[in-house]
């Protein structure tokens, strides 16, 4: 969930004076209605150090009835709580009805922390996010919203501000070693932190990555985030009260707050002949070596291709395997799913061409079609593209165990080449079949694919099975990325 | 969900027949409505050896139209399936809409197996156990039926039926000498399974545990478990269409069809004056022995005292607690909760008073009001207290991690003893304030609550927090099995 985005996004000094009074009233007038319906509210507050974690908190409690809410901030467990079961201190401070408990850290840091420095077995941490798990979904089923959110910021940026801090004396005691060398461990941090995001992001307690670079950025991402989940939550119970049946609780998210992923792709890279000539038959030769090796390791392998129409998926794929062992590799050509298919599970076909050890199976279009085409034409219910994405994770963490190198691409264009590429194919007979109504039609929902994607990427990037973003605009640099990005998974699987 | 229950059930003959016929028709009744409703099925049967799976299995597809239903016999996978993911050949045999997959084992006896031979670590099994779950919950979420079945026979009736094969030549060769191998390991194997089924015991893929000593009242028995589980099932899709909110998927267990626990225990269990008075000072001494191990070690312990109405509850534990360290425990008395207790979930309050690690804390009765009191008396829905049983599971299992021992006792007498002690207490003056207009009210409610406590002690017996059914008609009994089971639960704790 951390890969890819964009952390740069920014608002304007006006724009967020504008914006900032009427949220506020917006979110008192919800913490009133939080008192009358009783309903019990759970802030949590993850993030790296110096992400502003603290100033963040304190600005969205100002306008808030101090009654109403406390803060608990636990970065590690008292004496008395070390005698305790790991849960019991989060359990103890759960909000009460109609009350808002925030925590400036939680249940995730130590686990993380104590990942990263090895002091946790993998046997505790596997039991520890199961925990968890139940405890989160114990306190939603009992009527509390929990809202997560992480606070992120790059490497640099947090460099950045350790420097700043430091500068000055009045701010330098900030800074502590442990600061310092967990900077160090940053990429770490980021590996655990991705993988454990994924497993707990939840359809009842899902994660919201702050993009934190920027804090009039952030605090309006924050308060709409809680405002939109108070909203929902409080529609959903007067809905319930409507009917008998107890409401699903899956929790929206609508696009805005989603961070942005492929707006910040670079469509101008580029790669010259000469380059691309020499490096993909370099690379092409070391993709056959490492098929064999795969295959003497038993090391199986699964590539998926995704991407706009005529972003170029069938040369790619066709670069990739040209000097492969056919005897070595599968390409799974995903269209429309057969009767029989649609009779079970829609992940039903995709385990079924899921390679054996030392095999490599290449999907063209694969089982993300839940989330792009079933979600953006209606064929299947957003309760079931939006189940998917937690899914479509554990599926893909199962083979991962299980030792699959897992890479995922998206080959990506902007509208003018589609359209370019369109025309060209419309002139050119042979290539004529290669267009259809149907992609034209694509074409105008454009933007709504585009969300679609955007939420994909964010929501099934995973350290066990990335996705890549291929920029597209110049076929021979989208040819050699997908080859470079193989052979290095390749090479590093091996490596273990 | 093994410990306790009473494998000696049976059926007579002619009941059996009497019954068998309308049973029949009313499976394959459904089986034309799940063609009709596109429904997929799933049966799974596992079991020890020798249970009579495969006749069972037999038996219950006879009357079933055979072009709607699969047998998949997979105790080990083939070496093409040994190349794939774990749930790879599970994945591709799940049932298409409208058809009926069984399995004769399946993914539970392979890790359990690997388990009981330490082939399998314990990351591998936290992760597979896990796996087991999403697997299950996507199907169920996908629309699949899964109905899961445990044949369970005692390890002497396991003998008895080895023994029997083995006496004639025709028979003989199916008893292998994996059989007899695992029949040894029977402890080993019930230890795993139990701890298994409590954690994979969930709401919408339930366990059933088939009592199969007798032939007959196993067939009925998973007779009437399919029958239930598919009408409740299709009603449930009814009510769907009628409301456009999803319907909640909580399976429903019918009393007759949860194992039967109270009525094989043996009231008129006794002890004598001399040797109660000598082996109750000799325990309590024992106990304050281990309550300062238990400290210096800091291991902590959870009693729970549950039971009717009489029962001896408090003079239980004032023996117990009697020549005990005061430093050291606490009892904890659990009444109606306060206003601020109401106010959070329902376990919050038991959370707070969980002991420190090195103390003990004794509930005078406890966080199961959820599934007694709370239940019978309707203080909440149907729908929470069917959760509580997972949910209390769950927060036992985190204690039990946290090295807590816990023990849970239901003091048990019948309804004569209880009449009889109420009319003393009402007959002695300093007594009549132990007896309520209330206790008369709950008494009216016997069978109510007989069932109630059938199924929580079904529900949540695990091997990390077992019940202890303390048979009370005899008080002197009683009192002694409670201080005997605390010292061999403490010296157990104590020698890991």
């Amino acid at each position: 969930m951390l890969a890819n985005i964009d952390l740069t996004r920014t608002v304007a000094k006006e724009d967020f004076k504008k914006a900032k009074p009427e949220l506020e009233i917006k979110l008192v007038t919800l913490q009133r209605q939080a008192i009358q319906l009783k309903v019990p509210i759970l802030l949590l507050f993850e993030g790296w150090d110096a992400s502003g974690k603290g100033s963040l908190i304190n600005d969205l409690i100002l306008p808030l009835d101090p009654r109403g809410f406390k803060v608990h901030s636990i970065p590690r467990p008292t004496e008395d709580e070390i005698l305790r079961p790991f849960l019991w201190r989060f359990w103890v401070r759960t909000p009460a009805q109609g009350r808002i408990a925030i925590f400036d850290r939680g249940w995730y840091w130590p686990v993380w922390t104590e990942r990263v420095n090895k002091d946790m077995s993998r046997t505790a941490l596997e039991r520890t996010t199961h925990d968890i798990s139940s405890f989160e979904r114990q306190l939603v089923d009992g009527g509390t919203v929990i809202i997560k959110f992480l606070l992120h910021i790059s490497k640099k940026e947090q460099k950045r501000r350790f420097k700043k801090l430091l500068k000055t004396k009045a701010t330098a005691w900030r800074v502590t070693k442990d600061d310092l060398k967990r900077h160090k461990q940053y990429e770490k941090y980021l590996n655990v932190m991705e993988q454990s995001l994924a497993q707990t992001d939840t359809n009842y307690a899902p994660w919201t990555i702050i993009e934190a670079h920027d804090r009039r950025f952030a605090l309006l991402k924050m308060y709409h985030t809680v405002i939109h989940r108070l909203e929902e939550h409080f529609k959903n119970i007067e809905q319930r009260k409507a009917s008998p049946a107890t409401a699903t609780r899956i929790v929206t998210t609508p696009a805005s707050l989603i961070p942005s992923i492929l707006d910040k792709v670079d469509l101008s890279l580029a790669v010259e002949r000469d380059t691309y000539r020499k490096e993909l038959e370099e690379g092409q030769d070391r993709i056959r070596e490492l098929e064999h090796e795969m295959y003497v390791k038993r090391v199986p392998a699964v590539l998926a291709y995704e991407g706009w129409d005529a972003a170029g998926k069938g040369g790619t794929l066709r670069r990739l395997v040209q000097r492969m062992d056919p005897r070595g590799y599968e390409v799974v050509p995903v269209a429309a799913p057969s009767d029989e298919e649609k009779a079970h599970h829609y992940l039903w076909r995709f385990w079924r061409q899921m390679p054996k050890a030392g095999h490599m199976a290449i999907f063209d279009r694969s089982w993300y079609g839940r989330v792009l085409v079933e979600r953006v034409e209606g064929f299947c219910s957003e309760i079931e593209w939006r189940r998917a994405f937690s899914e479509i994770n554990e599926m893909e963490e199962h083979m991962a165990n299980f030792g699959t190198v897992i890479l995922k691409f998206w080959l990506h264009i902007d509208q003018n080449e589609q359209l370019r590429r369109f025309k060209e194919r419309e002139k050119i007979e042979y290539k004529r079949w290669k267009i259809t109504e149907e992609d034209w039609r694509n074409r105008k929902k454009w933007d709504v694919y585009m969300e679609a994607v955007n939420e994909m990427i964010y929501r099934t990037s995973t350290p066990y099975a990335p996705w890549v973003i291929v920029e597209s605009n110049n076929k021979q640099y989208a040819r050699l990325k997908v080859v470079r990005t193989v052979v290095k998974a390749l090479e590093k699987a091996l490596k273990k």
